[in-house]
């Protein structure tokens, strides 16, 4: 039987890249629905390939130039027609989109008890508490697709998670793993969105070379595994073969390693507890590799990696200020308004000036999320 | 409640190692029986220890000598006082005898539906189809010990055997690793018995210098996960710390590490499917380590692994001879009547002069084991 996929962020890396796999596997995969943001080119391409029954634009004008052109499809458009899309009929909902925006549409769908294929991140880091509450009261999945999450569920198959003593994140230190705090000086836009492993998004090719990336990372293994924060561990790895492990008790480590690709981890969460085949990826030959380097994580050379940390530990809403900060910053960044070693500084100083609330609701956390963009975007001026 | 455990080769390598944990976790473990071949002063000390019901010894002179000393313990001897041992009253039995003499114990504790951890390769070499078809028809778990096979085992947890693609065993390269075969003419028995890696007991340590350890193991694998020699990888790994993996058909590869200690797999098949803790045991750190190393096999090189594998792929009683001419070219060895290299050319011998005989019975095993034995002894004179 055929799963329906609701996808929202079609668009963007890992939106193309679930598409990919719901081409390579029609008689197991249908896109029932997507949102597209501001990409009407791709989001027509989409919609003639896989002819969905809803699509969501940012903008009502999109939405209704598509409506002209499609007649066979709902569209809807805005926050509300990404909650609308979100909880359209389907097996399972991929929140692929950037951003704190996947927060409520993730929550409405928990509340019908959707298997909820978790590609962003900022959802869980500002809002893990009630994601996995909710999740918990109405039955919903949450399945990582992260690859560092992913493996940390794969090393957890089968086992008793009360048995496991400490997850290890690898992290392969990003565009600038070989350069001094002294070399990020002066790092241009383009130097930054270099990753050497993996092919991604603009936002999280920063936050790898920030190591952001891995510090929302670490908080979100805490979210999805119950773990404290002194049993994640970070270990620089610069080849990303493993791509992240589980220590227990009786002292064995379960590792899942592979080719960095990030159809695997996606295609796992569709399919899990399954797995199916992927015709054309490339096989892991540790051989042909030869050597893996591992090293202990310099916290402060990767100084924001420890401010996620402490935002972890601090708990409440740090975390949405940690998130929304760096969001602020990293699209500052981007429009280099600011220089690359700013992006932590400018987390750090909202970090600092916030005054932290526990077990905080939905409202509150979108407010504080809202007041740290703009005090952020300010900072400078 | 408290497991009980039955002991076969209480004073080897593997069951020494197998009382340690049965020691540091007395709430979990009794120790029911054992067998200890000559070593009737460590069969004293594990008498007083473990207070055991039964005790077996290989000569009927050192059983009655213990019957005099222990009064609460019945003692047997013999081939015929190992099999009343093995189907003694337990939970698990763990085989941990050196070579084909445990093969008869374990089929009768098979018939009795006991869970076997099995660390006697060269019963499942030589009688895998045996084994394998009685378990299955009595209801009898069969758990691997060896680290390797332990190590696809906990990388099959929660997964479904039929969509894992290929088993790939690492193999240290043994006390030799770096020699070439020119290097190989003139080896001694002492270097030959110096592992870089695992404490061992002397026949394994020789059978890992000449990779016949490894050929063994790989004949093992397709006889415990029934996977076709085509479908079985053994890549070089110097540091032993990935233990083995297993590669799915969506390219993922589950590992399975540690620090190399055999009281790990040991544990974890006494334990299956829980994990206990290993409260003095070195934990992995790979930062420490630094580097991982992985090199394709060489079968030229490792001439008795390609051996292995033609022995596998034509099945039946060849591999029976594989075993038994090695046992008795390992025993020649060690008693520096031919040279290291001698072993493998001697197993060659058998192997090209043996007839073989597809799906024999356990009488026809045990008659071409014996008369390998022979012929392998009268080769040389």
């Amino acid at each position: 039987m055929s799963k329906k996929i609701i996808l929202l962020g079609a668009t963007g890396s890992i939106g193309v890249q679930t598409a990919d796999i719901i081409r390579e596997h029609p008689e197991q995969f249908t896109l029932t629905g997507f949102s597209a943001g501001r990409n009407i080119e791709l989001a027509k391409e989409f919609i003639k390939e896989f002819k969905p029954e809803i699509v969501c634009m940012q903008s009502e004008q999109d939405a209704g130039t598509l409506r002209g052109e499609f007649p066979q499809t709902a569209f809807v458009s805005g926050n509300e027609g990404l909650i609308e899309t979100a909880v359209y009929d389907a097996d399972v909902l991929v929140n692929a989109v950037t951003g704190s925006v996947g927060l409520e549409p993730t929550l409405e769908a928990i509340k019908l008890g959707r298997t909820i294929a978790i590609a962003n991140k900022e959802t869980l880091v500002t809002a893990g508490h009630l994601v996995m509450e909710s999740a918990k009261r109405y039955g919903a999945a949450i399945l990582p697709v992260d690859s560092e999450h992913s493996a940390l569920f794969q090393s957890l198959n089968g086992e008793k998670i009360e048995q496991a003593t400490k997850l290890i994140l690898t992290a392969s230190g990003g565009s600038f793993r070989d350069s001094t705090r002294a070399d990020l000086k002066n790092v241009t836009v383009e130097e930054a969105l270099n990753h050497p492993n993996w092919s991604m998004g603009a936002k999280i090719t920063i936050d790898s070379a920030t190591m952001v990336n891995k510090g929302l990372e670490v908080i979100e293994a805490n979210v999805l595994f119950n773990f404290g924060y002194d049993d994640i561990e970070v270990l620089l790895h610069r080849e990303s073969i493993i791509h992240s492990m589980v220590e227990f008790r009786d002292t064995s480590v379960m590792a899942q390693l592979g080719t960095p690709d990030m159809r695997v981890p996606i295609q796992y969460a569709l399919t899990y507890p399954d797995r199916l085949e992927r015709p054309n990826a490339k096989r892991l030959n540790l051989a042909e590799i030869g050597k893996l380097h591992f090293q202990p994580m310099d916290y402060e050379r990767f100084h924001a990696l420890q401010l996620a940390f402490d935002a972890g530990r601090t708990g409440g809403t740090m975390t949405t200020v940690l998130n929304a900060a760096n969001e602020q910053a990293v699209a500052m960044f981007l429009k280099k308004e600011i220089k690359f070693l700013q992006i932590e500084e400018l987390i750090e100083r909202a970090m600092m000036a916030h005054n932290p609330i526990a077990s905080p609701d939905l409202e509150t956390i979108l407010q504080v999320d809202s007041e740290t963009r703009k005090a952020v975007q300010n900072m400078l001026k």
